[in-house]
């Protein structure tokens, strides 16, 4: 070894279903809805298969080699132990390499780890992201979280279009003789993206003080004159590739007050996406929007033990996960080509009621470039 | 203390998005997509729930303590910690209650146990189930499964009547001009199954020789005469329950061994589901089923590096996950009353086709019921 060799990387392992774990999606490209182990070993990628799932990985997942589970776990018995479990096969392959060190991501099951620990392998996990790459998104994910959002876009024109073409009867509001509800602008939107394979879940549509909790998906009645959260983050079933956006509304109507607050949000949000480039710390941008938003009177506190005014992040990475590296929030991130995130202030007074907006950006070379190209208005007359 | 106190239960703790994590949700009855600490102090479950998150808690959750997790990182900093993260906060959190051992679940976030442990908390993982009584089904469960059930039926029939309503045309399936693909019957169920909240992911629509690898999907075209393997397992957006469910189907002819193969699966799985009753080892269960399909003559083996024949469990629990314990394989486990299960065996031979046939168990009192209605017929005229 001479002063030029680079150092090694260490050797990886995951153990999770690829189905519901990301870094595993992205390290085979192969979706296994049971856990199985995951190698890299030298920087060769191999995994352990089940009977099961023999066949099928062998055309579709993305790695250096297959190994039988079953056959190492038959190797694992004739060495000596009886019943072997998933730590007794996996020490027992990862010693039969010559490996004794791995390093396993932050979320790696504990109760594993410390069975292959009893069992002589070092272990460490590492802080996310685990694959620093998965962060900076590529032409071809950027196109796929793209075709995500223009159905997502599509679904939530359906649903506009429903208010459009409703009346307003006292304070609720009438489609084709029935009372427009938050399950029936959801049932709209979440079939109109399942027609395109985008899988909505917890699909928001928080009428009134329902939506000053940012996370309440809304039930009952949507009220004219009120606002209307409008909050969609659909998977792809045929990338796995999210999408992610806010519009808020109002069908008739706004108050002074939630017209002002509209307004405030909207010129915060545009300061804030006008920031986003390369080189930018995220913290900036998210206490430019927040000192934006508080120079027009919009306090964030406590009031009766609940947040009001803008008490959550700006944005979040956006890919495999719904929810990823990086944040756009108090903590400092250097903002970095390739990287997809969303900048969706909001503010939420109970009595006025709850405005947010959500675009998702792609950091570019010099800048960067806004995803999201669904009209921002408030009322539907 | 005298010999009569009962021994103290452990103290628990989880951490994990409710969203994705059955245990925590079944804590906690409350949605959340970001991580979040829970703790189970004498008994008292309590939550640590962020800014974003503290007034939807105060109205959904069901745990006796709500505690804002911000206040408590400003009481961790003013303990002299500069930059409190979620292992100094909890820590900190689980030392001001007196609590310095807990018990976590098995797949308990390693990173954050190795931080925990640093910090002076002793940490022992449990093996699943992490909850027992999240095993044996309540009425009211076994009710929410069975709607999530009737609806993926009524989708599966939907996707039936397409097939009888279509014509042959060559090898090939038309229905009102369009050649029938595995991605349109998909779309058939999945919005169908969307219409009523029910959330499809993964769904299975495979033809031919594309069934054979038992989680393959299926793509392209769905051949006439050819065994159609119709897998559905949806989650309800409404409870969370799953549903679980396989037909297969020949649209046309099916030839005479795959006919033979379709009757010794439908023989094996009556067999199966005959045996089960609580105190019953679903060992024997699987073996029995294994059993019968060899004894006419349907060997399993590995031909060409490639499992055939039976070469996956009978079944496995369901509830808010759509794999959950027990399972019935060659494992031991004595079936218990409130258990629901799936009887799932399959025979998959490349050249001749796949076949699986799977229902819905609840172990009874006495026996069991089966809580599928969907006919099992093969050919579809």
């Amino acid at each position: 070894m001479t002063s030029k060799t680079k150092a090694a990387s260490p050797d990886l392992m995951m153990y999770a279903a690829s189905e519901y774990d990301s870094n595993l999606y992205y390290a085979v490209k192969f979706v296994v809805p049971d856990p199985f182990p995951f190698f890299q070993i030298k920087g060769k990628k191999i995994i352990l298969m089940s009977d099961l799932e023999l066949g099928r990985s062998q055309k579709q997942a993305k790695v250096d080699e297959i190994v039988s589970y079953s056959d190492i776990q038959v190797k694992t018995q004739k060495s000596g132990i009886e019943k072997p479990g998933v730590a007794d096969v996996t020490a027992f392959f990862l010693k039969s390499k010559g490996v004794h060190k791995i390093q396993v991501p932050y979320n790696f099951n504990l109760g594993l780890a410390d069975a292959l620990r009893l069992r002589g392998i070092e272990i460490e996990s590492k802080a996310d992201p685990f694959f620093q790459e998965r962060v900076y998104k590529s032409d071809e994910e950027v196109k796929m979280i793209t075709d995500s959002l223009r159905h997502t876009e599509a679904a939530i024109h359906k649903a506009e279009n429903l208010l459009k073409k409703s009346k307003i009867v006292g304070k609720k509001i009438v489609y084709q003789g029935q009372v427009v509800t938050s399950e029936l602008l959801k049932k709209v939107i979440n079939v109109s993206m399942m027609e395109n394979n985008c899988i909505g879940s917890h699909t928001i549509v928080a009428s009134g003080d329902l939506g000053t909790d940012p996370h309440n998906e809304g039930t009952g009645t949507v009220w004219a004159h009120q606002s209307l959260i409008v909050d969609v983050f659909p998977r792809s079933g045929d990338t796995f590739y999210y999408a992610d956006i806010t519009r808020t509304f109002v069908k008739g109507k706004a108050s002074p007050a939630l017209k002002a607050q509209y307004e405030a949000v909207q010129r915060a949000q545009e300061k804030g996406i006008a920031m986003v480039a390369p080189g930018m710390n995220g913290r900036l941008v998210h206490q430019a929007i927040q000192q934006d938003m508080e120079s027009y009177g919009y306090k964030t506190e406590r009031r009766n033990g609940v947040a009001v005014g803008f008490f959550h992040g700006t944005g979040h990475g956006l890919g495999l996960d719904v929810h990823e590296a990086p944040r756009v929030n108090s903590s400092d991130h250097i903002l970095k080509k390739g990287e997809v995130v969303t900048v969706e202030p909001g503010l939420y007074y109970p009595g006025v009621g709850a405005v947010r907006i959500e675009d998702l950006l792609v950091v570019t070379d010099k800048g960067h470039r806004n995803l999201t190209v669904y009209p921002k208005k408030l009322e539907i007359a």
